[in-house]
């Protein structure tokens, strides 16, 4: 299985099709069960090709986190994108453009001055750019709490130029669960906070039409989506360590590893060295405040298998130290093995490489990813 | 002054071309003392542009980390390389097509195994591959230590074949000092684990060409390189926060900050909401043990100059959350307004951008940056 595997250049990112597929399927089941329709969030996989997987069709909505990954995906024919960041005045320019080429393109703010100079390019441009309101639903980020009296100034503002569209939040706090009861609430915190805004909207006379929500944790674990329009995910056709530490994960559910090579053997400290540091791996040390700290990665042996007792526990530029907890003997491995490492987070590990060498029956197709701003 | 930071789309990368060149020449002066060359270590900065100004000319030696970093220097002209990780044997055939075109490349290696395959291949290829010998001076990563045997015996397999050419450490360990003493300290066990070294292989009749030490800490504080040939380092052109905890630069020295813009200001929580999240300044946390934390980043104003008490908290992707520090107050800074961000390890911040915006006079340059291995 996979004897390609040896001909790639290590360290590389390796992506297990079947499994990825399975995750894809899995959160669109868990949804359906709502009838409420997902909005992949593309910032994790920010590629053509596994975007495809993720979107029913170019019309399907989606999104992104940076205007670069507006314009790639509306290049390729994507016209129904939310960008999830706050806005900057100097931004408006490039929404702008999108909008122009067709792209059903919604912005993020929240604030008023925000909304003014939404407002104002608007005039001046004699253009329309949708907008949510960020809430803030677990004090985690952005955004305002939902019974915060700006929300409704900021919607009258915008609302007078026919671009007020809906509310947004996005409970980052339920990365910190470990409970599926945590996890409930959460998915739960993040309904009430746009019902609420919503709700006090409604009293002054605004109508919202989007209600959007969401997290990987929270999309998985809902219960009860009563009056939202859409749910948003990212890192739910990967899965990682920190969602596996979560519990909405099992280790095998992690579709991403960083292939890489034994470089070195140091039997006597119980330490081998390998071709992937944290330029492959990155510096995400997400798995530290949790019941497991996996230091920079767990280890799998080529075939994916997990290694028990090893993590990587130093990395320097080039180079992984993996060492062996108490207890557990360092296997067999020696100079150029093949290990695959299980990232932490795999936002921050795919963003080190240029694509992904997806693993597909006995075949290795390349998906190349972009990056940038 | 750089009205033109206005113009740029944040976040980006900015380096100050005055204080580059001064920190070049630093070190460069610093080591013509000694009379000993610099072997810069392109790692960090991975451009064309930027090496232009490190190598006084294309057949100065240079240092690397990754083949890709070969090749690309290889194809701009650069004929002197040594490829300071440990090599694995796939990688030998990219080698061999680099020593084809002419290039003097020079590959690093610790073990037995690694010397056996070495042997072989050149005998396969008919071709000849010069070889260091990596050392461990002070427990930090790979190598082996000064005064193990098998140094002999590597150095022989290799000899026979006429691919030993000598000895190279580095001091990774410097980067935990913070004291004058210190630094001088660990640059002398850089010194004398290769001069023990390469004792002991002369009298086993073997003699060594190359005598290869540095890292920025240990190169700037040395006072003794006798018997020692070249002098690596890589991150002096830019230093960074960990550099200025060390104390081998101070703050206004650091060359690189990422440019970002306020996306919010919550007052209440004295918090800054930024566009520059880990995506844009890594996830680096290389002060966390120092005496100064710095979070993610110091804070200047988009001239560079520090604001006093502030640090980059929290990151997500592409959000960054600044908090002021008891004592100190918020700075008057509204929605839009620019800022800079020091970096904690300059080599992990640029590897986040495609290039650097360079402040140059009143004019911004531009210096791609390649990625990947």
């Amino acid at each position: 299985m996979y004897n390609g595997l040896q001909t790639l250049q290590t360290p590389c990112l390796l992506l297990d099709k079947i499994t990825f597929l399975h995750n894809v399927s899995r959160m669109e089941q868990h949804l359906a069960h709502f009838n409420i329709p997902l909005r992949p969030h593309l910032k994790t996989v920010k590629s053509l090709t596994a975007a495809s997987y993720l979107l029913a069709n170019k019309q399907a909505g989606c999104t992104v986190s940076t205007l670069k990954e507006a314009e790639t995906f509306a290049a390729e024919g994507y016209t129904n994108i939310t960008y999830a960041v706050g806005i900057t005045e100097d931004k408006l320019q490039r929404v702008l453009a999108l909008i122009n080429q067709g792209v059903e393109l919604t912005i993020l703010l929240d604030s008023m001055e925000q909304a003014m100079f939404v407002s104002r390019f608007c005039t001046e441009y004699d253009c329309q750019i949708d907008c949510l309101i960020e809430l803030d639903c677990d004090g985690h980020r952005a955004g305002l709490t939902p019974k915060n009296k700006e929300i409704v100034t900021i919607a009258t503002i915008l609302d007078n130029q026919g671009l007020y569209k809906g509310l947004l939040t996005h409970a980052g706090g339920a990365y910190t669960c470990n409970t599926q009861a945590q996890l409930i609430q959460f998915a739960e915190k993040e309904r009430l906070a746009v019902i609420t805004a919503a709700s006090l909207l409604e009293e002054a006379g605004l109508s919202t039409q989007v209600l959007s929500i969401g997290s990987t944790p929270t999309a998985l674990s809902t219960q009860n989506l009563a009056g939202i329009t859409e749910v948003r995910a990212g890192v739910y056709p990967f899965f990682d360590l920190v969602m596996a530490g979560i519990g909405v994960c099992d280790i095998e559910d992690i579709a991403l590893t960083v292939l890489t090579r034994v470089t070195g053997v140091k039997r006597s400290e119980n330490k081998l060295f390998i071709d992937a540091g944290w330029m492959a791996l990155s510096r995400d040390r997400g798995t530290h405040n949790q019941t497991l700290d996996c230091g920079y990665g767990l280890v799998c042996d080529q075939h994916g298998t997990l290694i028990p007792g090893l993590s990587v526990t130093k990395t320097n530029q080039e180079h992984g130290i993996i060492e062996c907890e108490p207890g557990f003997a360092l296997p067999d491995l020696k100079h150029g093995d093949l290990l695959r490492i299980l990232p932490n987070h795999a936002c921050a590990t795919a963003a080190q490489h240029s694509g992904y060498h997806v693993l597909s029956h006995d075949d290795i197709e390349f998906w190349p990813r972009f990056s940038g701003w």
